[in-house]
């Protein structure tokens, strides 16, 4: 491993009352390579305070703005400084951290979907291309075991050619106007200014756009987006119902909702090959299922010895010891670790990491876009655009 | 009951080596409320009386042709003439014959899809209204028990109202060109003068598109279709996705497949209402989730206390002994049996049947017709026509 | 086919409000291979002509007891008279008639357990052997499809050598005193005079050793079974638990219960060998799990084409369209059909039949009696009886 | 919050090769509550170095031995010493750093089961008395959000009377003689001098033991125990089954196996009540499945509002995003470094603490050895021992 210390990082966003924060730091916490030192953990300097003090940051690393956190970091000694700062404020507020960062200096790893739109995205790219540092997006699902499994049985020609795709998301949280009361996280989830131009699609169909892509390598030649807001009241749609034509002839369908009541957060997908099929569900991570023409099918669990080399890697605890959501989660920073020592340690990077970056970023930007844009001329045709 | 015997039946095809021919058979066994006593099995005389021999028909009503048998079967005394027959034939041999027995004044029960366009269908609906026969079209699934516990939770508000459907049926058996060699089901299936315009779609689509409106009860307003042929050398479809907009605001997906590698009859169904939101499962049939918002998810299973009692009244074993696909194709029949015996006995029919009728089958050719047409179109979205 | 006509049988038992004779009904009924013609339906007269008027059975047919049914039928000319006869009475109504059809020369259907005691299923053994009539005992379980296929990977050696059973059979519908109210099922069960020594283990628990020995093949050489009245005022066990030696070294555990509340019928077998394992539910019967120490586990699946060849000669269905309780009921009746067949016409029985015998039923009620009386001495190890 | 840092802490044991020390660190990570400041990783030095180092260890607390870290940790200043210490080596090293860290003043999380035998369990306990320190012990799954949710069911009484509990943990990783090769996991498990009296139970079934006497607060009154060596040349028991009789008059089966081929870490529990009756499977813990005699089974899902308070304060991630072994084991530390910040800070315990403690250790360990005394007097009935 370069260099024997932990990774120094910092957290922008993420204070009491946020969800996503927690969830970063907790999958950090799992492999102990890096620890929080600073923070702007919101931007209601109370609520900052109070939540630096309670995850035993020093005071004077507990920023009022990321804005001041980036310029005060900047100035600590190398031994001292941040690594990386961890981003994970509502979608408007990642570009002007993200890109702030970078070009102070900083590696950064950032929460999905990248941007506000496409062009944030984009330009958030070439930052990166500039800089030279490391950015990871968390699409965290493709941290897991299993989902690397896929991967490796479709990158491998075990599933033979992929015909079709079935990834689907619902979720049931905002069947109701959560947004009216004091819900923090269906507030800007379902806000234009805060969330951007969608809503469901953004939040999560991105997730499951991310995972298909992730795990067939498929790129999508045209889709059909039926995107529907079925509360009313609601200024984003909260269902989406989206048909796709990937390059190279395979089909797919791909829907996300959070008005299914019920569903709690049931991402699915199933790949369908000439030669086998698998199907992946996230409430039960350590399954993928494959299927045959011809022969039974079968449960391939995470921490077997049959698990391919690469996903194996990123077991923690022996089969049948379930791993789950922050493990994965903990995956995605394993690889971002593992990049970063190297940046900071001024090496190259390693070849085989594995992890959402920029381009995934700006691929879920643009699917975003052009789903809502076909939606809104009435769930038209459309070419996927060239990026 | 009326009638204090069996009623006594007739079947055209469902000969040696045909699939659902022993399904009726054995559904209709079930109940021991009809016995098989004369039939046209084939269209090859050595089969249709090998398979006559076969079931213990009387070689005098084994005969050579549906023609054949509707004309000395009416000419036969009542009480030895069959009451109803049944018709299990490739879809372009169900029109002829129903439209012969239906005059020739018998009841007639029908495979689905009902006829090989929507023109034969309409034909037919005029030809049941004009001889005031019963005719009962085999959309078996909706003969399941807990699918008409799904109805009666839909009907009674219990849903709320709906807002999305899932309906999907994929199946694996076609992901090669199997009406290649001797494969008796893919041959005609997969051909356009016996099958009809459409091949999954007509075949199993149209089973999803029932299932979901006998639960529902939701009209289609338009739909986009994507069929797609994947297996070289195919004539008809092999796959359909299709987004749909109900009457009313409630939006669907509805997708069928017949190369999903490894699926073997996976319809299943997903209803989304404001209240709760139910998901059934045809491989696990004894089984209802309900879900809900604020409260845990239910496994609802036949046979015990608390199911309605309409549905209540199909259930022949206790909860736990499980029943099936034949017992809901049984269901089927048992409602066919009620009716046939009404009209018989010169009675009214009962008002509360339960089975579909030729106006699902209408509806269903419509549905199909439509497909074809939007996806011909580019997979364009296009009206539901007026019936 | 020996003779080309129906099978004609009898009841004893079964009439209305009784629950297991409409199963062996509605089993046979699947196949049409045999038609009811008599009945002695229930001891009450009314009753009995009810339910056999109901079952269209010819009145001078539908008789007022057993004996008198025993009696009519053998003087019926040969092409009238029932081919065999079911006997789906309570327990202690097994043994008289059953005899006294043997020895009027009729082949038996006999539900299970076989008789009221160990003695009585001795004695029918040597009528069974003297008459040399077909006796068939159903413990319809070991029909089910992919019992058959665990025991054929059992007796292939694909299993290694068998260490370990777990055979569980859970119940709730009797927690509370059922037997109070007009529970017929409940009050003949409960009663020692009609049920024998045991209740619950006499029910239930001798379905589950019975699959356990279908399937393993496996002796007991000891047992230690502690059996538990927990219902206040009943008067035979509605729980027990046993610890099994097999003969050869493996291990077993067997339990039954009647007051496991929310258990509707879940018989659940598994079985671990050296090489590999499986694991069977009743209540999802068409898969069998399959599992190895080294490669991932498998859902072999009814009605494929891995299925071995002799369950697969008891499938009706494809693959995914889901048979159950009755099929499996079923296929006992298919074999005892070729059995009786082969009787009827004179001929040597086939070598490969497949169903439970008097020997099963002798081997039962000595698991009973053993169990009982372990429990007895304190839940005390007792050898299994040499039979 | 006690005290604005994060907790101090070593650890004995849990080197490079090492399986459950890694799983304490993540556990202990996920919250970020403590960080790891010393070592004594392993009893051989450059083992102990190098992974003294891998987890940034500074070179001087990277200790040789317990005792050395033991008088070296208690020499250091207060505000550098150590909070407590994780002990995390084979059994027969329980109970010597135990001791000697409680009688150093430090506090204590120690692995299960707590000691090699009854007698150091009940010596431990003085020990802990005396010292009035914190000794937790990590029977893990009792930290399960679905296992406490269990737990509240029945303290409410929302069961009724418990009636039948069955506990079973079948794992399949030593049907082979793997202690023969360099398998570290098997040597030490398998081997009578570092494991104590039991293999497999006390391994394993201790586990199961613990889940049901917390879940249902039951106390054994006796037990019968056959446990088996199926591995020729093992010296341990590899498979126990046990029946046991509860105080009150409940009845209970438990077992346990690690040659139950293709289970991977099965651990189950089945709890019947008179008025309901519960279900949890360890390899998918997010679910609790609760039963009823009169209304739909119902699945309890961690996350949800309507889960009971306590539990609820153990979920970290919303509903449907899973949590597994990890989190569960985290809750454990949780609870620990409650207790452990208030006795750091020189205040009482909270009274609501909810972990396992040293009186379950030495239930624990009495249950080992009643367990194999019962086995080995040819599996007679035994009280369970006053503690």
């Amino acid at each position: 491993m370069l260099m024997n210390r932990k990774l120094r990082y910092g957290m922008i966003g993420g204070g009491q009352g946020a969800f996503i924060g927690a969830v970063h730091r907790a999958a950090i916490g799992l492999d102990g390579q890096a620890e929080l030192v600073a923070g702007a953990f919101s931007s209601e300097p109370k609520r900052a305070k109070a939540s630096a003090a309670s995850l035993f940051i020093a005071p004077e690393r507990a920023y009022g703005s990321y804005q001041e956190m980036a310029k005060k970091e900047a100035q600590l000694p190398a031994d001292q400084r941040i690594d990386f700062v961890s981003i994970v404020t509502p979608n408007h507020q990642h570009f002007p951290p993200a890109k702030l960062f970078l070009e102070s200096g900083f590696n950064v790893v950032l929460e999905k979907p990248a941007t506000l739109n496409l062009a944030e995205a984009k330009a958030l790219k070439k930052i990166v291309e500039k800089t030279g540092k490391v950015l990871v997006l968390t699409h965290n699902y493709t941290g897991n075991v299993m989902v690397k499994q896929a991967r490796e049985l479709v990158r491998s020609g075990y599933l033979g050619d992929i015909r079709k795709v079935i990834a689907e998301y619902p979720q049931g949280w905002l069947s109701t106007l959560a947004e009216k009361g004091d819900n923090k996280q269906a507030g800007w989830r379902t806000d234009p200014k805060r969330s951007g131009a969608a809503g469901c699609i953004g939040d999560i169909g991105t997730h499951a756009e991310n995972l298909a892509r992730y795990i067939t390598g498929l790129e999508i030649d045209s889709l059909c987006a039926d995107l529907t807001t079925f509360v009313k009241g609601r200024k984003l749609d909260d269902d989406g119902n989206i048909l796709v034509r990937y390059k190279g002839g395979a089909k797919g369908i791909l829907h996300a909702s959070q008005i299914s009541v019920g569903e709690e957060n049931a991402l699915n997908i199933r790949v369908y090959g000439t030669k086998a099929s698998i199907e992946w569900h996230q409430e039960h991570p350590n399954e993928l299922v494959v299927k045959y023409p011809d022969k039974p099918r079968e449960i391939w669990r995470r921490g077997n010895g049959y698990v391919s080399a690469q996903p194996a890697k990123f077991t923690r605890i022996p089969a049948g010891h379930p791993e789950a959501y922050l493990e994965g989660f903990g995956n995605i920073y394993q690889e971002a670790v593992r990049a970063i020592r190297a940046e900071v340690a001024g090496k190259k990077l390693p070849k085989d990491l594995d992890f959402p970056t920029i381009d995934d970023g700006v691929y879920g930007m643009a699917f975003i876009e052009t789903t809502v844009k076909s939606s809104k001329l009435g769930a038209k045709w459309l070419k996927f655009p060239k990026l």
